[in-house]
Parts: C-alpha cells; structure tokens; sequence
C-alpha cells in the first residue's frame, strides 16, 4: 500500500487473485522484463510468495528459493500451490508457474510468523560502508535499453562500484549501494524479495557487463519487515568456477538491521552462447 | 565405491532402489541420528540426490535445497520424484521423502554436466587457512553420546576453533578445518552433500554448544567432483536476529579447487523450548 492507502503500483502489479484452495492467476508486467522481456527473476518470486501467503498458514515468508527453468514472458499466468508441511512455527509448499500450460519457474517456501519471533540476536556484521546517498551514483535509466523497473526505482551505488558500467570494472566482486521506490512507497517483505534480484549482477565489476547472466537458483532468508527509508544493499561474488557463480546479498534498513540475505547460483554465458 | 571396487558403507547406506519411473525405496540407517534419532539433514540430502539422479537426465547435482519439515526417524522411507524441467545444460526436479504415509522433508535440485562445463573461472578465495591435519584437534567420539556417524569420519578442527566443545567459544562463528572417511573411501559428490551438514554448528562458538539447532532450510551447490584425499572446510554464522540465523559453508579439494558452497538457515531454540 502506498501512504494514502491505495494500492501502489508494485502491489498491483504483484497481485494474485485466488480461484481456488490452491490455484491463483495473476498477470506479469512487462515493466519487469529484462533480457529478451523475460521478467525479473525477483519480481516472480515476489508473485509466487503471495500466492504462497494466500495458500500456507503462517504470515511471513522467512525463507523462499526459486528455480528458474524456463523463459516466462509478459502476460497471464497460472500458480499452482501446494502445502508440503507445517510445525507450530512454520509452515511449508510450493508454487508452480505456469505459462501456455508450461511450467517454467518453481519456488519453495517456509513462512513463519515474524511477531512470536523472540529468540536472541548476535549479528557480527555491519551495513554497507556508504557515502551519504546523494554522493552515491545513480544508475542511469536508458529509455529503450534499460529494464523499464530501473525507472520506478532509485538505485545508488557506491562511486568505485560503477567501472563496469563505463568498462573499468575494478576487479572485485561486489555491488553495494541504496534501494527505494521513486515513487515513495515503502519496502515491505515482498519488495525485499523483488530488490534481492534488481540490481546489476555484482560480477559485471570482474568480468564487465558480459549481458544477461541467467539466475539458476535463487534464495532469500528475510529476516524481518524492514523500516520505511533507503534500503542498503551489498552483493558480492567470489568464486566463478567454469561458468557457474554464487552472488551473496544482504539487505538492511534505514534502522540498521538485517532485513534479508540472499544466495543465488547463475550462469555466465559463454560468447559463443550469446552469439 | 571403495578402492577395491565393493559398495563402501555410504555408497550402502544411502542406497536407493527404484521400484517405478519416479517412485524409490531406501533405508535411514540409524549411524546417522542426531539428536533424538533424526537423521542427519546432509545424509537425507543424499538419499534425496540418488533418486533425482535415477530421475534426471542429466548427471550431476549443481544446486540441492532441502526444506527439513517434521522429524524422520531411522527405519524404510519412500521416495517420490518429479521432473520439473529442463533446458540444455540443466534438469530439474523435486523429491519427496516420506516414511508412515507423511512427508518429512522435500528437496529440490538442478541437475548438469560437469564434463562439459567449459566456462570462465575466477575464484577470489583460498581454502581456509589450517595447520597441518596433525596439528589440527579431532573432535572426540563419545560413545553413546556422539552421533554414531562421528565414529566413520575423520574430522579435524582448527586448534582455535574448538572453544566451544570446553564451554570456552572463542566469541567467532567459525569452524574450519579438515574432514574425510576414516576407512580410506575417497569423496564425492554424494559424500559432499553429506559432509556440507556434517560438521557441528558455527554458532557453537558464539553462544556455545546449545543442543541441537535444526535446520529449516539448506542449500548447497556443488561446483566439480573432488580429487581425492583431505577435503578442508569452513563454516561462518555472522547473522542470528531473533533465534534465526544462516550457516554458510565452502568445501575444498587436496588441489585447491571449491567443491561446494551452501548455506542454510537454521533455529535456535529458546532453553524453554528445549525443556
């Protein structure tokens, strides 16, 4: 929701509508799409989770991996859920969606109930060493060449993070900068799950902007409703073995807790693939 | 397979039977129960892993993520699998593991060819910087009290890195250090798998040896078969907020090469809840 109580146009455009016990449509945007129009690998999972919210028993989505197996496109789509299992804390199952009777994605999920969540806290991490946001880089929206959700967020990013954009990367996995809405909205648990997948890959800063570099496997842990403001963000990438990496992220919020860590694994693809 | 060529105890142990196209049958062998008898979580991931292989097409397990739902217990368990899709270098499927008619944990993997991944690799990172394995401190199999599956492996931790078995953490959440099996069998992916959870928690060295924290959620991706020999590992906790907290681990070869990265998210219990 946005601050006058209407829905805002992530929560529309996110919508499922329920037309069974465990069969939701909903319709992808293609203000989503990247490479080839295929929508954004976070922005389905985002559409999966509700689905999975209007499906399981407890309310919070606490840990949600997404398999990536197919090209979906923009249009209408069919989810069908499914409850694996559940203990008093947590609640499990899956979303399958379907695309032209096809499946081509498949996210698996435990929710859990963030408010009875009391249990100790010692984390021995810090956020993103930032300049203020207004000294970070903003990323420049390329009208006919950019992802046109890159319009409807605010990304800034650390000044030395950008080379890859201009073709210096600085030999170093990592990506780190600010996340909102341009519009205003706030973040909510569904936009963290969309924001862990929106960025530039943090790999492009090792190897240059090599083009789309296909998400395998993707999952987030949230760790609680983020507060309203900036959202930090930092991906990293270590170990690219013969064409498959990992891309690590952490999310906080603007009152310095750890909103989500994410871990994906994707493939480069060679020349000769693009080609 | 050992090195005279019979089936070693884990080729055994983790042996599944298929008894229709996507329908197997095995056996929780009791070695591998922690605490109150449930198998270990790596050790149903492999179980899991044989079946999608005996499902899949293609030949080797890339990414696995388990969702560990209710409790299993040693004795029979059906295995029911379904391929979810597949593209040229990848399938993907999901197995169910299910013992008394109720389904108790669920695995999803895709699958690839590591003999025809040709790609780029930049890896920034070492294996974990260990004393020799004669220097490093076994961890003590205690009889009726260690999981029996302590007994088959060789496990050697940092000299640092044990605090937390004298009640002394050294306040890290780390745990490194060397693993293998005692009879000589070489790893592979399969034992990789298992070794990935294997390992007594990292938390341990922050809050101290608590009991057991159960996992919600793991992943690991697997990167090449290993080279035989010593295979050296490393552990980190950095993130427990409100009793959950993510594992993150990577697997080394004898030749410096990663063999795996995973990471998992896991539940600390409250003392009350443990009462």
């Amino acid at each position: 929701m946005s601050a006058n109580g209407t829905p805002s146009f992530f929560d529309l455009e996110t919508a499922v509508e329920k037309v069974a016990d465990t069969r939701f449509l909903a319709n992808f945007h293609e203000t989503w799409g990247i490479a080839g129009g295929t929508p954004n690998g976070g922005y389905l999972m985002a559409i999966a989770v509700r689905a999975l919210a209007g499906t399981l028993e407890h309310p919070h989505p606490l840990t949600v991996t997404g398999h990536y197996m197919k090209r979906s496109s923009a249009g209408p789509v069919e989810i069908l859920t499914e409850r694996l299992g559940r203990s008093l804390t947590t609640s499990t199952g899956l979303a399958r969606l379907i695309q032209e009777g096809v499946q081509r994605t498949h996210f698996t999920a435990t929710f859990t109930d963030f408010d009875l969540a009391t249990g100790k806290s010692v984390v021995h991490a810090t956020p993103p060493d930032l300049p203020p946001p207004e000294e970070c880089v903003e990323h420049p929206y390329v009208e006919g060449k950019s992802p046109k959700f890159q319009e409807l967020i605010d990304m800034r990013f650390h000044p030395t993070h950008m080379g890859w954009a201009r073709a210096t990367p600085h030999g170093v996995g990592e990506m780190a900068g600010y996340i909102r809405f341009k519009d205003g909205l706030e973040p909510d648990l569904y936009s963290v799950l969309m924001f862990a997948d929106a960025v530039p890959p943090a790999i492009f800063n090792v190897v240059g902007a090599t083009g789309w570099v296909p998400t395998i496997e993707l999952t987030t842990h949230l760790r609680r409703r983020p507060a309203p403001g900036w959202l930090r963000f930092r991906f990293t990438t270590r170990l690219l073995t013969r064409g498959f990496f990992e891309e690590d992220g952490e999310i906080w919020d603007s009152q310095d807790r750890l909103v989500a860590d994410s871990r994906q694994i994707q493939k480069l693809m060679s020349p000769k693939a693009r080609a």
